[in-house]
């Protein structure tokens, strides 16, 4: 397979597509509509799990886990959440298989292990953990409940693609239960700035914090906050949500408490979740005709270390040289690779690594080996300089602090540049269309007139952005009064 | 709900179901079979991953992530792991539901969002990920794969235990491709010892390595390895398994390599796992009538401070006295909690902890904090003493290691006088009736014996144990000639 991809500017979706697997990322599998993690991508994956994990952990949640299956009539209970996944739920139906008598070697359904009562795959996990809860929760000790949990969720997609939008994913759900309202929306609002923080710091995406449209709110919320990032094609991505769920599961399931003057109360609720998807925000907001560009902090690879020799007298040499510096790096916790393979030449695995999004590269040849010197290159510019041995470390210590506040800028110029007032609804389409991005628009606060756009536009308000100020305006599309203009782009 | 156990003695399975519920590890969930495993419970087991996934790392192992469901055309590939796992599997039939018009605010499965091939739920893995596998390897440049996958994976049971034998459990599996027949057998054997290595060091569990006869067999397997452990009631629990697959999933999805001499050839296979019914074992290994016995290091919480004192005062000056040791003892990588919540009495706390398995408990109160001392004890033997303040850091690392090896010892030694040779069949029945354990004894190696002394005794063969010497003699039930022991026992 031929490692070169379609560039960008010719075809950005099968640019992605084609990064996604030539990058050892993912793949599709032989199920429908499922994908294959990778190593490779996989190991992103873990990296940035370490990090959320330790940032929930630190505000005071705790890991559990919960049932796959969620029996149809707990399912149903929430009746708004019901209605919004039920139509892209598997279903769980059967619970044995025989063998089938008109095929020699074939299993089939056996028809006598009909379960009584169908389990749904869980498409989210609020159901099942609000009839825990109501276990759980008695009087106002037993509040707040923190609770995370790293599971796979499956929702039935017609059009999918890699890690963007697959049946199944793999994400975390945060669900927590208090006492108070307020208590509640704080946590929501936490949780919003810890997956911001993430994103910003670790993956090197910028996002817009703010709240959802009543539309786009997840079913069975009082309120979403979530984080919008803008991708290189002028797309926005969700990349995060936090929901306050007010009583509603409460209710759904009976989950009272007694307060400290023994009156009782429904719970309030949070949820919030990041995915897989992440990853696709990762590989859309930094990469380049050449492959995949990678944040330091994310990168299983850190630096790779590429010997250029002929003959194994000099990669013996090569390696002696480059023992005590990758002993150093890694006693600096950097990851290094040396890749002595002998059945690939020097080029080709600069191309590999490239592709791959390794931040730094060194080369060692024989004129470094004479001059004492590396040759470092890194992934975001390409820039390439010879370094004297004695300085690589620190050198690359900078590089990667660098990298990872360069590509963090180039992503925030970018979306500052797109990022679009506009007062008319001609403008409106023009911008989306020639320009794309983020537009900032007055709209008349109605979901007839959100729709409308959306028909025609293909343009979906992304969110009120929690910095926007009141301003006095008229409405782009109906030309009624409106005191905030939102957020408005084509997303993914 | 009284933290009160029944005692072993009287009725140890009600003993099981009791601690695991009143020390917070697991519950039983609204869905038939699957259970929660809730936070304390949960942390237990993330220590567990995380010393095995650094093991795996170390022998050369990366994560990934295969999907959840199985076409069924793909399951039934492999006909005996088919064949061993139809009886058990939950079945996807339909993806969607839709409002049922008979019932208000109800749901139903949508008759016509009927999956043309039914999907199974993942049991094992190894049909999705050879036919996966399949097109990853061309040459032996390809191998070997070493792949490891955190999953959960659902066996339909009809009696269910929490950890033991759930539904849904969680687990990993390693799955392996290699170009010889010595590579993967080494493979296997390699992860037979990684996980003995585990449960020794870690959960502090002796177990025996050996193989599994050919009716105890992985299904799809040539060869099963196996580690067994032996819980106090005398019964056996297979704590893991490493299977050398041979060809067979390389023939069942046609998977070849071209060797170095452009040869064409099936590729050797292992897959390896370990669950959450680990946990199950490390319960029943240590726990006592009081409750939990954690080794120290997998408990989530090592030390707990526990302040005796009257009024804000008093714990103030408690607070400020332990502030510097708990910072002492957490950067010695020490886990401490300082329980100083007003509203449960010291003594409530004390049966708390003793149920919980904290393996060191310190109290501290008014005298104590006269005489700058602190008193200390240990979860194993409920031993206490009052030790200076300034002797208390030493004391408690030595107590953590001291702990971790007195709980392996006493197992070891449990299980050392509860290996029993017999050479008559009315003493091996009569071994496991009163005395219970592993009962070693010569078989005449058919499984129609095998059978016949399950049917009559309920003991099956654990293993042929890895060290077992050759030794002439004759089957325990047939008479025929035999030349080594094998390892029999009740098990979980
Ligand atoms: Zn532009
Ligand atoms: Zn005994």
């Amino acid at each position: 397979m031929s490692k070169k991809l379609t560039k960008r500017s010719e075809d950005y979706s099968k640019w992605y597509n084609e990064l996604v697997v030539k990058a050892d990322l993912a793949e599709n599998s032989g199920v429908r509509g499922c994908m294959v993690i990778k190593p490779y991508g996989y190991a992103i994956w873990e990296n940035m799990q370490a990090e959320l994990d330790r940032m929930f952990k630190e505000t005071g949640h705790e890991n559990a886990y919960f049932p796959l299956f969620v029996p149809k009539s707990l399912f149903e209970a929430e009746e708004k959440n019901a209605e919004g996944f039920a139509k892209e739920c598997a279903i769980v139906t059967h619970y044995r298989l025989k063998n089938d008598p008109d095929k020699e070697g074939k299993l089939m359904v056996d028809p006598e292990a009909k379960l009584e009562e169908e389990l749904i795959v869980r498409p989210t996990s609020e159901a099942i953990i609000w009839n825990t809860y109501k276990n759980w929760i008695q009087s106002y000790r037993d509040l707040p409940i923190m609770i995370n949990q790293w599971a796979n969720v499956v929702r039935w997609e017609m059009r999918t693609r890699l890690f963007l939008r697959t049946a199944e994913f793999l994400w975390q759900e945060g669900h927590t239960a208090h006492a108070t309202e307020r208590e509640a929306i704080e946590e929501a609002e936490q949780m919003m700035h810890v997956y911001a923080e993430f994103a910003e710091n670790f993956m090197a995406v910028p996002v817009v914090k703010g709240l959802k449209t009543e539309s786009e709110r997840f079913a069975g919320a009082v309120e979403t906050y979530c984080i919008e990032a803008l991708m290189q094609d002028g797309k926005a991505l969700q990349a995060g949500t936090s929901h306050f769920l007010g009583q509603n599961f409460a209710k759904a399931f009976d989950v009272k408490y007694a307060n400290k003057e023994g009156k009782q109360d429904y719970v309030w609720a949070t949820s919030w979740g990041v995915s897989t998807r992440l990853m696709g925000a990762l590989i859309m907001t930094h990469s380049d005709d050449n492959g995949l560009v990678l944040p330091p902090r994310l990168a299983p690879i850190q630096v790779v270390i590429v010997p250029i020799y002929k003959g194994d007298e000099q990669l013996d040499a090569i390696s002696e040289r480059v023992k005590p510096l990758i002993k150093e790096l890694r006693a600096k916790g950097i990851s290094v690779k040396f890749d002595n393979r002998d059945t690939h030449k020097p080029g080709w695995k600069f191309n590999e690594y490239e592709l791959k999004g390794v931040p730094v590269r060194l080369a060692i040849g024989k004129r470094d080996m004479e001059n004492n010197t590396f040759e470092v290159a890194r992934r975001d510019t390409l820039e390439k300089e010879i370094v004297p041995a004695d300085e690589v470390v620190d050198k690359i210590a900078a590089l990667l602090e660098d990298i990872q506040e360069n590509i963090y800028n180039n992503a925030l110029n970018y979306r500052k540049e797109h990022i679009t007032k506009v007062d008319t609804f001609e403008d409106f389409k023009e911008v989306l269309e020639v320009k794309g991005g983020f537009v900032l628009a007055h709209w008349d606060g109605t979901p007839e007139t959100e729709d409308k756009i959306k028909e025609l536009t293909k343009a979906t308000i992304r969110c009120v952005p929690l910095d926007s100020q009141e301003e006095a305006g008229t409405c782009v599309f109906s030309g009624k009064p409106s005191n905030r203009r939102v957020l408005f782009a084509k997303a993914y």
